[in-house]
């Protein structure tokens, strides 16, 4: 039966469920950052979906950048630029990372991933980038 | 007229094209690295590719994992876990990385982008590196 890694639990809140993948908004306040995991036992690598999943992701990614985009909204920095990443170094189970970047944050040009330390989000803007988040992908 | 971005051509080896994609091999040893652009004029982000574009270019993805583990091994350092990128913070130009890693690779399990200073190819291990890919590839 699938469950997502435990570390997802740790620094993610859950958004909920799209037609292959359950979506969580990562916990760092400094990024309006969606991660999307593919609900499919045992996946690691992209390969690892069927040809039909990998359109589906495909979709959904295009769906959490439309989500990275209203949270960012939300708290009053629209985005200038998406990233989209699928890494798995440290949580090998398959997800997929779409981020909202703005040439004004703490990164920079730089990738988001191992940069700095994650800032929790405050009470109000955690509520209100994820009802953003879930009005974007009609959750 | 669709041209690549000037910074590619100062950064990567070309490989051909497949049916999307401008497919080139980043020109840094340290990592099997492949760079898909679609052919596709202005375009950034994908939202800004058409449904039927965007699954092309998944397909695309799938064959330069593919490419990318064929430079791995082609190196004698078989790939463990791929990673997959579209960032576009410094070249916006819409592009897609794909890169073979390793857990004893330079930037593990840290992202490459960013990561310390690309080392050139030896000339036998850069014609060694793109015959592998265009094999995988079929071009």
């Amino acid at each position: 039966m699938f469950e997502i890694d435990p570390a997802f639990h740790a620094t993610s809140h859950p958004l909920g469920d799209l037609a292959l993948s359950h979506v969580r908004l990562h916990a760092d306040a400094r990024f309006p950052w969606i991660v999307l995991i593919p609900r499919i036992l045992g996946a690691r690598e992209l390969e690892d979906l069927a040809p039909g999943e990998r359109d589906v992701l495909m979709d959904e990614v295009l769906r959490a950048g439309g989500a990275a985009r209203a949270v960012a909204e939300a708290l009053g920095r629209p985005a200038a630029k998406l990233n989209v990443g699928q890494l798995g170094n440290i949580t090998p189970q398959l997800h997929v990372h779409v981020i909202a970047r703005r040439n004004d944050d703490a990164a920079w040009p730089a990738p988001v991933w191992g940069f700095g330390t994650a800032e929790a989000y405050a009470p109000k803007a955690l509520e209100a980038a994820q009802a953003a988040a879930r009005m974007a992908l009609g959750l």
